[in-house]
């Protein structure tokens, strides 16, 4: 076993189309599974990027067997993500700045320790600690008992090893590097719905994407629902960072929130007893759907961007979770095709949606780490282009009761 | 480690009275742990047949550290079973014809990623995929909620990782290969009920053989309930293929399935929006009470039969899924001791058996790849033989009600 | 992978202020996780002690993947705890003498098999077959559904794998071997308890101290509660046997233990339908409120004491589960800051501690395996030193109803 391993790791194909290298490092269908693995810029022979990619399997307590892979980029990004864990990204970090947040859970969980029903179904919480997770895309969002069953928080993909998981580099510049996972919710009579995760990064630059396609491969339609849930702490969040984008209305997702809702473009320091917050959004975007969103800190010259498409993503979430640094001082940017709500009342309201037998939909984001003053003024003037003249319309009553 | 596995795949153990050469492959007891290996007949200076027998460890997704066992027959069938998966049969393949079917769920999943409690006690359907699950032996059937607490559907056994496994190949011809398991469903205060399944084979033949036997290693009586959950799809399963067994009667599962009684019979082709149809029996059996069922394709040139007795399996399901391929077109004839009805209606009626403390009891089952004309009007002449001038009296109404 | 492993194991630390060597045999935040494992006395060029400290990892069934570490002292005690299992205590064995007991559960179950929720809340017991587990920290006792969740029997800490294991052996006489483990319950929102256990042996004796610190490591105040479960069968418990502890009162857990309270120190032989009956002490304790509870045979020759402060640990469960040997003939001597009522019960009658921000609490207590009349007769000397001339309080009525 571990010689064939060896084997496929030296087995460089040629994926004909761009030319990059690919190494398959899981895959449950042709029974290849790497442990730890790595490939450097120097083993490619490329000499103007400095860069590796990494796979490890980790240890201790419920992160036992768990891998994540890091693409560590010299002059640009270091991207942790877990294919154990969906491929949820755990940190990424460069150029001084960090995306990502300190949870008082350490361990990359791995989900064979995760009970997601347990605790009246915020399980999900024992393992939550990464920079993006999916939620979706069976259902996502607060918990409700509904239909004799728990639709545990936000739902399981984020908690579904990865089957199929491979890496590719260009071999021409800029050597774009991919890492594409394979996450199945299938279950008989139930779903089949399974998505093909890509995250694509140029060594070098500030920002990375994800091009994600969920496919119903069920003869039936199915529900679907997403919510990308990124997260951000320090040093981009402090107290007087600024959340910035372009948006038609807010409303305060439930009483507690009405708070602060005077005050949903900023953010407290750290607050003993705050715990947190949800604002909901409707995004404007530009003529071809685009749009961002951002957290900018104080000073405005560090910051974390996604971009992303209302077609695909029609609504935003904010969660300012702004609890002590210990408890886990973190907000969430949350692009999705449903707010936080449960699935029952996301099915009232329309928002959940659908596919069709066969069916696929793709959701495209792209996330950049600010990390000076000019490219925080850029986001900002984006923000400012598309929000144009329109004030944002400011609502008193959640849409919702949870 | 690694160096003592390969020492113990070399320790061939003779056991005395069959002759025949023992692998022990694994032993919660004694420690021992095989990850990939295998057996050939060359390796054993067999001529007169050719076959491997090997295990597998998976990877990938939900099936990571799951272990499979096959048996390749070159001029026979193909067995394959997974250990981690409580023995389960995955499929078995052989003279072009296969038996099993092709669920969703394509991945061997390792329970360590199952929930059963999930879905409201439906979590089984994340992992069904196999030609025989063993439904049982604590509970089966449809879940529940009663005495406080889930019967998940189909019991624990299935998602129960095997304690003891180990490999027999007889020294002198025909070569019979036996492949044991030992499932155990030992909770503290609650059971001990412990199942020793074997799997027999004969090179080159086109059936084998299934000897399971429970016992109640507690100092208490204890319910047990058992259906062999058998589950066929193309190429035997098709529009026109039929069903066959010698029955008392028959009745509909529940008013869905009352329309389909007239047709128990046969099958219809992949139907969308057909769902699942389920038909009860009181199977007939000859003097010695064996009897079998079968379902045979359409030409009469392929089937899959299985031979049971009625004193250890009095009652028999029929399972027609016969919705589309994607979704699982596939057929489950299931003798058992109950119907596949909520733990608390067999209890009710009376079919929950019940076990003395260190009392066993045992199943066999004969199951047989039929791949001519000639071997299925064997089986239509035996099931008519059995039927006798009886006519199956036809039930309209469900004995129960879920 | 396998050769840094190796290498780290020859990396012995030398700790400064003791003077002791140090293995890291898990961390999850460094990755470090050894598989089989051994250091000698022999190795460590000690002379006049002989004696070995190894881990292994179990395979099959349910263990697959469960780690046990094992101290054995050529003329002490060879005792084996599983770093699997939140360090919970398997068995200690020495001088003819065992401490322990058997389940029907025969293998060190991998949390990742187990689902604490099932059975409405007691899938604990799928696991339970310990000398000693640890029930809490985050809640423990009976089950219960409060605040919309399932109270789990005794909590999670005996089903969480620990996060760091490290191994400690003095190198002076009497080379006392450590054995530490961090189980953390950790959750986001919910909880940060992280515990710091250590075992502390001196080779050649026969008794072993264990110094656990819970620290809680969130912002808030959080509660907590504490079982030792400590659990004794055979050879020390028999027909005739006597439970001993210094006592201010004893009361019935409920209304069945009531036709027990006459005989509360005294046990049965193995009884069918015994079930189990429990009693609830106040312990009464020294100037320095060191205390100590026992279970000595017949003879009066054998018998294992538990030392510990009630100041730590305030009361005393004692728990006859004198069924037949196959069920578990069993009893539990089990300090604790609750009783084994369900959360609910404790809170309201207020033995639920709390711990604030940071703080810390810590318990210590030592497990003596008593070998011969002598030993014995320390112990009840201690005990009736303590009790002096106050009588036991019988109570008839049991202080709550679940």
């Amino acid at each position: 076993m571990k010689k064939a391993l060896v084997l496929s790791t030296l087995a460089l194909l040629i994926s004909g189309n761009v030319c990059a290298k690919t190494w398959l490092l899981t895959s449950a269908e042709s029974g290849v599974e790497q442990g730890n693995w790595q490939v450097t810029s120097q083993q490619l022979k490329i000499k103007d990027q400095t860069f590796s990619i990494e796979q490890k399997v980790l240890h201790g307590g419920k992160q036992e067997g768990s891998k994540i892979i890091t693409i560590n980029s010299q002059n640009g990004l270091t991207i942790t993500l877990s294919p154990t864990r969906g491929m949820n990204l755990l940190r990424v970090e460069g150029f001084g700045v960090r995306m990502g947040w300190d949870s008082p859970v350490k361990e990359v969980v791995n989900p064979a320790y995760m009970n997601l029903e347990s605790r009246n179904g915020l399980g999900w919480l024992e393992g939550f600690n990464e920079m993006l997770v999916r939620c979706g895309y069976e259902w996502t969002g607060h918990p409700v008992t509904a239909d004799g069953q728990i639709y545990t928080l936000h739902g399981k993909a984020g908690n579904t090893p990865a089957s199929q998981v491979s890496v590719d580099v260009s071999e021409k510049a800029p050597y774009e590097i991919r890492i594409r996972g394979l996450v199945k919710e299938s279950t008989f009579k139930k779903a089949d719905l399974q998505t093909e995760m890509e995250l694509s990064y140029i060594p070098g630059s500030n920002s990375f994407t994800l091009h994600d396609v969920l496919t119903n491969h069920a003869d039936y339609a199915h529900d679907y629902q997403i919510i990308y849930h990124s997260n951000f702490g320090t040093p981009i969040l402090e107290e007087g960072a600024r959340f910035i984008a372009p948006v038609e209305s807010v409303s305060p997702f439930n009483d507690y929130a009405k708070a602060g809702l005077k005050n949903w473009q900023t953010y407290s320091g750290p607050t003993k007893g705050f715990d947190e917050m949800v604002f909901n959004f409707k995004p404007l975007a530009d003529a071809r759907k685009e749009t961002v969103a951002a957290v900018i800190n104080k000073a405005g010259n560090k910051g974390a961007a996604i971009s992303f498409n209302t077609q695909q993503l029609p609504v935003l979430t904010l969660w300012k979770n702004t609890d002590t640094l210990k408890q886990g001082y973190v907000t969430g940017i949350e692009p999705g095709t449903s707010y936080a709500y449960p699935v029952t009342i996301e099915r009232e309201q329309k928002r959940v949606k659908k596919l069709e037998p066969g069916q696929s939909t793709r959701f495209d984001l792209t996330y950049t780490l600010l990390h000076n003053a000019s490219q925080v003024k850029d986001v900002e003037k984006r923000v400012a282009d598309i929000q144009g003249n329109k004030a944002p319309q400011i609502i008193d009553t959640p849409i919702a009761k949870e």
